[in-house]
């Protein structure tokens, strides 16, 4: 897995993201990967958040579906707490009752989140809605909000995806979403 | 009640929008009112619903704070089945696990309304998040998912309101929230 | 309606519990019910409440499925506070993430109901779990801790019932379950 | 800390029960504990559950917090597929809105879980509820439910207890309390 990541890594010149869910996996990964995620069913795995705090490299924190905004700070304690201070914190969706969506995206956490903390928000609105025709106005609604980046699922054919299909953009759709996110950036005082 | 309101408006000229509660008083409302608002609580209430749809007047429906879409838009086909094709829906907040907001504002219900259904789509952020340091964020956050008008609450004298003071704006942070939400909406191919 | 409901009195002995959702009809319908139900969506139904705390026969009050505890003694409050002390509470079950079962019958309540109120508290396991098969376990579950009746919904034909056919009982099963119950109820301390 | 806990066991012959966090520390955890406890926070810790399943302890599984009965049995599986098969599940309670519990103990999980697996079912109304006042009814609705086994917290002196204090029964409370549950697990057919 690792050394196919590589690969694409030197193919593309593209940085690497990866998911770490084990913390005897840490060291490893920490050589290939650019920037190191920690996914939503993981944000209270201490043992894992306690190692990512004393490695080199910046950590994508997802909050999880049942985290409290307070409980998020928590986690990301833990990892700032070992001496990393490479933080982004990551909205992508709460569990609550309703349906019609994968999740609840809870875009009123990013200004809570700013006034508690330095560190980044970004917001996943692929995994925070479920589905791609829910992402173009709800990446819109993230940046009104104040995030400052967002993290979209795309994938070139999401009909036969391994996984996340149904919430995942096709390359040209992706295109045209960033081309009418670039006013809404501008009007926030921010760049692309 | 309804006397004051009416002195209120010949007064200030300003248009009345009232909460009606009991399906007795809806008549009496009508005569004064120029929008009648159902609440959150009352979102269900269908003897309400019905006697609302047999009327002449523009219904606001707020969503229950445990309505999911698919309820509220039966509580909206009450009134509509009557004859009454005038109905705003309002988003105003969930309830959910999460204590940092008084609600948890679901702006992802605006794009999966507007996919469902023609009726106009309103956001409450005050409401909605409980704080009136939020607001602004999430007016404008709700305006770029796709809202097509805004309920915020002002109080001239918010620490001292009878109710809702903590969601308040004064006027004067009121009317520097139109003119930064201004651009907003024009990139959105809206006017105020 | 109101004249088969006393029909159905008259030929069986049975009294009479129905539901009223409309203020307009208190008046009439306490002329023929023996109990007065308020269904879970008008528990926060003020006018409602407020006109029911003015007759004399006993309100049978259901929880809401997004009604804290404390919000339900509110709801009571209304009736108590207009005269009428017959106040009956109702748990069927609140709405959470779980879908495995219909609401999530929150059977913890009735201990805090009873250290706050002392009206009665009963429980409803059909409501409560939205499945016949499941009625058995939860209705030994609230007389164990501490209910003080039970709302079980029976049909002779729950395939071909207009509403709630899967979460009800067949009269044979109803009697058989009453059994099984008899020795729970002994033992706190009970009588059937 | 765990060589503290093989002297506790010398002294008092008590089985050990202990949590593991790390997959790391799963083997050298092994050597001492009779019963290895996955937290509600570790639910979905797959690469601590995987390694569980190579091992030959019994292994108790906490439900999460925001944990579908459907994703519990799923992470049960984690620990199955790999080989052990002495898998225990404890329901401790949901997350949900109602705030006058810690959380909401879902009694009704018991007879879901009873229909899909054979695996053991204990309930803890300590953490279920977070109140010691409300582990009796809890205790007793949870056997009548059909619970295989409890899980209650005592402490000598649960005010200065490092955490989970509120929930702690003393010591004279639980031996009362054992006393009273003896009927109820007769009259469900088990023993103590």
């Amino acid at each position: 897995g690792l050394k196919l990541l590589l690969e694409a890594k030197k193919a593309t010149g593209l940085p690497i993201v990866t998911e770490v869910m084990n913390p005897r996996e840490v060291d490893l990964v920490a050589q290939y990967a650019d920037l190191m995620q920690v996914g939503a069913r993981n944000v209270q795995n201490f043992s894992l958040l306690k190692e990512l705090g004393k490695i080199n490299k910046p950590i994508l924190l997802k909050r999880g579906m049942m985290t409290t905004i307070k409980e998020f700070l928590m986690s990301a304690e833990y990892i700032l707490a070992e001496g990393n201070r490479s933080v982004i914190l990551c909205e992508r969706g709460i569990r609550t009752f309703e349906t019609a969506t994968r999740n609840t995206l809870d875009l009123s956490c990013i200004p809570v989140l700013k006034q508690e903390t330095h560190l980044p928000v970004i917001v996943d609105p692929s995994h925070g809605t479920g589905y791609w025709h829910l992402v173009d106005s709800m990446s819109r609604a993230a940046i009104a909000a104040g995030a400052d980046g967002l993290m979209i699922e795309v994938h070139p054919d999401p009909v036969n995806a391994f996984s996340d299909g149904p919430q995942s953009l096709k390359p040209e759709k992706f295109a045209k979403l960033i081309q009418t996110l670039r006013p809404f950036i501008e009007l926030m005082g921010r760049t692309l």
